[in-house]
């Protein structure tokens, strides 16, 4: 199945903005899987085809109420030889997201972008429990954290997860996103608490590549705004990144997002908003 | 610990209108704890204490993040043996809420109170694998379910809560609150999905009684309202459950919810509100 974190993240944003992803591929990685990125116009150049080389594999099993992945097989493939070397267009990118992959990685691409104005990582547990020196140095440089709540709890060996998120911010991000599964997403910034469910859907048939696809939708939405990224525009981004990854969970691999239109994502925005809205204290007459 | 969820439910409640609670209590229950009860207006006359008897106990044990609780001890007491008999005062409430307790019991007391416009009830994962039927049964008679997600798929054998959701809804109820701790609680009706996160809190001394304080408010606010209870006032019942809830556990007991003041719930009702407002599809102008 077609997938990946910088598939997923790049079909999600391509609705939204120019996507370059960079990363390797193996032989597998064939003209077919280029199409599908390049009809959504992302540009591809960065793709680096290794002759003779697997792609980046990941096999696991979800449990009943598919909240909760169970790593079963991952080949490092071709990421195993690695070295990031960036185009100039990639490297004047505004804005950044250094998909989960081995921090010392992430730090080379960071490194290459100078001109981010707001960049972003995803991580998993392995690397806090393998490289967490590397980890928290690549947190350190970044604007924002998207990760799983548990993963900052480990991380910040904090169990509230209030305490975690203000943690991670005194290392350096001013934004927090704590992803939750189906019960959605939590933003900590200075300015705030803002939260958002899972988008609720009767047939989910593949979680793979949800939170790629939150990703997507988040930072292919701030790249798309010119302005300054306070909360109102994070708090939009957090809605986008909610629908893009419910999208993505209702069929396999990248079936429905490649279907998909800005005006289905805008829709399901404004459902989702209708679904999240409460009047405050009653007034006398009520 | 002063606990139980009728006494947190009370306290929870007593807030938006007089609450009549309907028990037993053993001998160890004395005047100080009738008295934490009255000092909130509550109406104790329907609490029955048994002469000889012990008060319902459960002792357990919270998992790393507090989101999972594991029961250690569960002692019935004076439950046993208890056959609700209803003052007419209490039989004649407009509002209904049947905590967790063995449902024939709850059916005893559904059935003497005839002019409730709204019922509502919790439950557990013990009567799904004992008393389904009966459960089932006390079900089919409420207006609204409060319960755990995991217990809303384990109820329906649904791991979709959507789906699951609705098969409750075809057994009668016209709501369902799935209550997901920290993640805060989920409505679904005919008219749609609503969700709140819980309110982020960077102290959380003790989750005991947070699903039934969640309910006091819940049930509390919708006594208050005199006409129909639609979706909007619904879902500012979620508001203020989760408004009670929150000031549960900053303490142990009911040590704060005992010197709250409505003043103090309205104000965290608003600052929950803004914690969830987004700013739907951006203008051509943004």
């Amino acid at each position: 199945m077609l997938g990946g974190a910088a598939v997923h993240f790049s079909l999600a944003a391509s609705f939204f903005t120019e996507v370059h992803p960079v990363g390797p591929v193996g032989e597998d990685f064939g003209a077919e899987e280029f199409e599908v990125l390049e009809g959504r116009g992302i540009v591809t150049d960065g793709i680096e085809r290794v002759a003779g080389g697997e792609s980046f594999f990941w096999r696991g099993r979800y449990e009943y109420d598919l909240n909760v992945a169970h790593t079963e097989d991952t080949r490092l493939g071709v990421f195993a030889e690695f070295e990031p070397k960036l185009s100039d267009r990639s490297r004047a990118a505004d804005t950044l997201f250094l998909a989960n992959i081995q921090p010392d990685l992430q730090r080379q691409v960071r490194s290459q972008c100078e001109s981010a104005g707001f960049s972003g990582l995803d991580s998993m547990n392995l690397w806090i429990e393998t490289a967490l020196d590397s980890l928290r140095a690549a947190i350190s440089e970044v604007d924002c954290l998207v990760v799983n709540d548990a993963e900052i709890r480990q991380l910040t060996g904090e169990s509230n997860l209030a305490r975690a998120a203000r943690a991670v911010m005194d290392m350096g991000p001013r934004a927090v996103v704590a992803k939750q599964g189906e019960y959605g997403a939590a933003l900590f910034t200075e300015e705030g608490f803002f939260a958002l469910p899972g988008f609720p859907l009767e047939d989910v048939r593949d979680p793979t590549g949800a939170g790629d696809s939150f990703a997507g939708g988040f930072f292919g939405y701030l790249d798309s705004h010119d302005g300054i990224l306070d909360d109102t525009h994070l708090r939009r981004a957090m809605g986008y990144g909610t629908v893009l990854a419910s999208f993505n969970v209702e069929e396999f691999g990248t079936e429905r997002v490649t279907r998909l239109s800005r005006e289905e994502i805008d829709e399901r925005l404004e459902t989702l908003r209708g679904m999240t809205q409460f009047e405050g204290v009653p007034t006398p007459a009520e």
